[in-house]
């Protein structure tokens, strides 16, 4: 059976999305990685004219498939104002939003194949009254009706081919993650992650490491107590229940090479301990990505890069490998699930 | 003029410090970074003997560099009981200690070059009454009384090649970190080791980055205020005193090849900070050295590994770099000092 293509959603228009849509197009366009971008016909033609490449074509997403090479299929997403690279508008912010939920809508009803979201600027939207944290939270909300059999998320992964984290805390400042740790919670994400590896990753035994919170997981309890009395028992509560878990793992040398070959994810306890050895590992290929959601959903891991934008310096690396990811979970959720 | 040798401590003699002082020695005989180990002689011969090395020779550090292209040199410690492999004497501990001492005491007296330390087993050494949290401390003790015109530390430093870090909090839960986190001890670590990279490293015009504690580096206060009431003054202060001082730095995106080529040392809030990322870059080359001392001072990136000594399978990379990096260090200290 054919799969349907990926939605791709416009992101701010007048940022690094658009040009990396198209650019994305090009590195994809000869391989089985089919998508089609909810964004601005006239924008994305521009910008496809200035690129010397064949001008983007509308479509619905059942004919993306037989476009796909030839040009980039768009649903239009019509911007009530020209973007201007670098000078997010206000009164483009319903049409950011309206593509989102268009993605989530076709993806739900089956006829995309899951949601790749390109940057927003969190900023803009809040003031035409967007009160989401980010499209995390905003595609959990959008899919909260919907049916889900598995653990359900949202649960931030930030996945690169050396290294996936899953983050039990994310947007909190240190002190705050400090607060909001539980053994629940460690637990929820955990389970998310299993859940994720085995559906949507292809893993039938996947295997997990927990990070311990403090220097040499708290070197039994002279640096912490954390470990014993919060990550211990969530390890325990999981092994219990017949899942392959190591930790509290000691978070400076869980992340060598060696080490990671023995997991193939790991929860991390907060935003820095799960994101500096991935970034720092490769800085232009992670991709964020929503497990636990009834629908794929991936991100590239970087933001609208105003101070770039339109200037054809911003390296589509990220976008590229989300929708790689994107559309490798898709086959393998639609695998596991029929 | 001929420098001194290193002086390397004995460490734990049950754990794998004399087998990869040898191997060191095997690796470095033919180079110029001459050493001799305060060690147990018989200890040491029977190891050579099992791995058909030369029998290693006591002298006295003036006598080293004759020596040591053709066999170990050696000062000896005798200890009380001969050394199990994995099964630590709390008979042996005076030695351990008085071995550390010897070697400090010699290199304030110019006749060794700096100090490399072995991993010791501080649960063993506080048994016997032993009161410092560790090696840094305890040669920070030793060398209080020594003149020393440069700032003065401990800092503790893990260098790789790939990356340096230092500390600002080291072994301390996460929570108590936070807690002793101010503006006065990260100008103070950055004055250290601004310093220490003029002496100790050679260079000229040092650049310093220095990481911000929340997520994004708070996102201008919303993921927390650290950044704009503690850290960003520290980072005014040392620019109107002319360093070249970038921060602070969102932590997850300082680490990677491009970020660090615009930095020469960073400085990290916590443990784990500026130990991931160093260990997850270069798990077994990295190097421990306490700045801001009279004396230099490197040891081995890793412990006493009982469960493994005496059977061949430890590696020497991080005891070799410690020795390589003490040396170029106390070359580099003796033409800036003179």
């Amino acid at each position: 059976m054919k799969r349907p293509p990926l939605a791709v959603t416009l992101g701010d228009p007048a940022g690094i999305g658009p040009e990396l849509t198209l650019r994305a197009w090009t590195a994809l366009k000869d391989r089985r990685h089919d998508f089609i971008a909810y964004a601005d016909l006239d924008q994305l033609r521009e910008i496809a004219d200035r690129l010397h490449l064949p001008a983007p074509r509308a479509c619905e997403p059942e004919q993306a498939g037989e476009i796909f090479s030839q040009a980039l299929p768009v649903r239009p997403v019509p911007l009530p104002e020209p973007a201007r690279p670098g000078h997010p508008a206000p009164a483009n912010a319903a049409a950011v939003i309206a593509s989102i939920e268009a993605c989530v809508r076709d993806t739900l009803a089956g006829r995309t194949g899951g949601v790749v979201t390109n940057p927003i600027s969190k900023a803009v939207l809040y003031e035409q009254g967007f009160r989401f944290p980010g499209h995390t939270e905003f595609v959990a909300h959008l899919t909260a009706h919907a049916a889900w059999d598995g653990p359900r998320g949202p649960m931030m992964m930030l996945a690169a081919p050396e290294l996936k984290t899953v983050l039990v805390t994310i947007h909190l400042g240190l002190r705050g993650a400090l607060d909001a740790l539980s053994t629940e919670a460690i637990l929820h994400t955990a389970r998310v992650t299993l859940a994720a590896l085995r559906t949507d990753f292809g893993l039938a035994s996947p295997r997990l490491a927990i990070a311990g919170l403090n220097p040499h997981a708290g070197e039994g309890g002279a640096l912490g107590r954390e470990e014993i009395e919060m990550v211990a028992p969530a390890v325990e509560t999981l092994r219990a229940e017949g899942h392959d878990v190591a930790g509290p793992m000691p978070p400076d040398t869980m992340f060598h090479a060696e080490a990671r070959a023995r997991y193939d994810a790991a929860v991390c306890l907060y935003h820095d301990q799960g994101l500096i050895p991935v970034k720092t590992l490769n800085f232009h290929g992670g991709v964020n990505t929503t497990l636990g959601l009834p629908i794929i959903r991936t991100s590239p891991d970087h933001g609208t890069a105003f101070d770039i934008a339109g200037r054809g310096l911003a390296r589509a690396d990220s976008l590229i490998a989300a929708i790689r990811l994107a559309s490798t979970m898709a086959e393998n959720r639609q695998s596991a699930l029929t």
